[in-house]
């Protein structure tokens, strides 16, 4: 079956889906974008997501593409015309069309909408979690603001790169000061000897992820307690587990860091047990 | 008359010219550009600019889309076709369009390249030059690698914005330690009571900019002595001048920073003077 792209109002086959050369997306990264996991055809989160939507298109003043309620709307059909039953939606914002000048284009210049839907092998991620995945180190070079969930994205690609050429799974990004900050596309966590979850507090330093925020609601269910702190890597290295969080990997266990195993090198008992019940707690509508 | 645009092999009218939704400009800011100045329909210092096309293909790990010959040969003819006597074309190499994944696509994906040509009121950008511009100063909160020309550019874009809206035609970016890096979208420089230039060292904080080089050249031929070193905020506004380069501004006097003006408060005459003998020196071909 042919995918379809919703582009600028228009469901399109996605082998033709285009924007405009001048997109201000790609001419200038100057966009933001969101990821829900969809689960039965259902949309896992979309409340958190789109807050976090309307947030980062606040943080960077540009306006919304439609009301909450028609994007609601054009998230679920494009899941539709795509019969995701499990899988992902991609949204994606960006300040319009207009003749290249780094400043904003004039008010009223409408911004651009693209939503695409894929139907993704779940079983593929519960054999990563089965076994756990190896991450590795490297420097956090991005800018300052990376709470904004914007397209520009070319560090991550990089550090995503590196950990695939390294044979891992995820690169983690350390700050300066030799603490992790996060993944190149997920968020960092470790589980202390004691049980104690720990991932990084979010500041602008890091993006505050919505698998993140579910996590704490269910991790407040089942008396699991979280610290909201900086670790270093050596703290990770020698924590009882590691694990990783984003909307398309939901919980995943980590078993080594720069070739170093964690905790026993197995899955941990925690992640793994925080991952079979995730989807109990988030919102799925 | 209409503008064109070679986009991927062909030349289309520019209202439809238009890219991939999964282009990864478009969700990663994966790609680099230029921008050449056109002077009585050629360009300036093309081959350092496509130098430095080749220099961030290489970092990045981006094939080049076609031979140097080639592009030369496109590049012209988009300046052709658009009729552009004074003005500018800029380029846009991209990693290519794939199924969206942080990770580098798979190795043979074709790199996209899309090329426009407009035409420059230059009388403008000489009014400018007569009257002298401000500029505004902001935290440098950009990623460590801007010495790449990529399209990664919403700080910049919101940096450029701010200065606008400060009344301003630039902003100056300031590092931690208080020197000024560069403007949002040009080199900055300051002159010496003693006459002597004054410009950043291009490490990987600055982009190394074409028109920053050429300057040198011409400063050699002038006898006017050159300092590549970190200035502060403060050394600017008690500088004897301060002036931008950049392709598009050429050298462009600064005749207040952050409202406070700039020596006399009127253009400076080595700024001026630079200006007009620019293109005795650039490479126009």
């Amino acid at each position: 079956m042919s995918r379809i792209a919703y582009v600028n109002g228009s469901y399109l086959p996605h082998g033709s889906a285009a924007v405009h050369i001048e997109d201000r997306g790609y001419q200038f990264a100057d966009g933001v974008y969101e990821v829900c996991e969809v689960t039965g055809g259902r949309l896992v989160d979309e409340t958190r997501h789109l807050n976090r939507l309307e947030r980062s298109l606040n943080e960077l003043k540009i306006a919304s593409p439609m009301s909450r309620g028609a994007l609601s709307v054009v998230l679920r059909e494009t899941v539709r015309r795509n019969r995701v039953r499990e899988g992902l939606v991609y949204m994606q914002v960006t300040r319009g069309v207009a003749r290249r000048d780094h400043a904003f284009p004039k008010p009223g210049t409408p911004p651009a909408l693209v939503i695409t839907a894929k139907s993704v092998d779940m079983s593929k991620g519960d054999a990563n979690a089965a076994k756990g995945v190896k991450v590795i180190t490297l420097p956090d070079n991005r800018w300052e603001r990376v709470d904004i969930k914007s397209v520009g994205l070319l560090p991550n690609c990089l550090a995503k790169q590196a950990a695939r050429e390294a044979g891992a799974y995820e690169a983690w990004l350390v700050d300066k000061d030799g603490f992790v900050t996060e993944g190149s596309s997920t968020n960092a966590w470790i589980v202390t000897k004691d049980g104690v979850l720990v991932t990084r507090y979010a500041d602008n330093g890091i993006l505050k992820g919505i698998t993140r925020t579910t996590l704490f609601d269910l991790c407040a269910r089942e008396g699991v307690r979280i610290e909201e702190r900086q670790f270093s890597v050596a703290e990770a290295q020698e924590a009882r587990e590691c694990f990783l969080t984003s909307a398309t990997t939901i919980v995943m266990p980590i078993v080594a860091i720069d070739g170093r195993p964690v905790g026993n090198g197995a899955p941990g008992s925690i992640a793994t047990d925080l991952r079979s019940k995730f989807h109990e707690v988030a919102e799925i509508a």
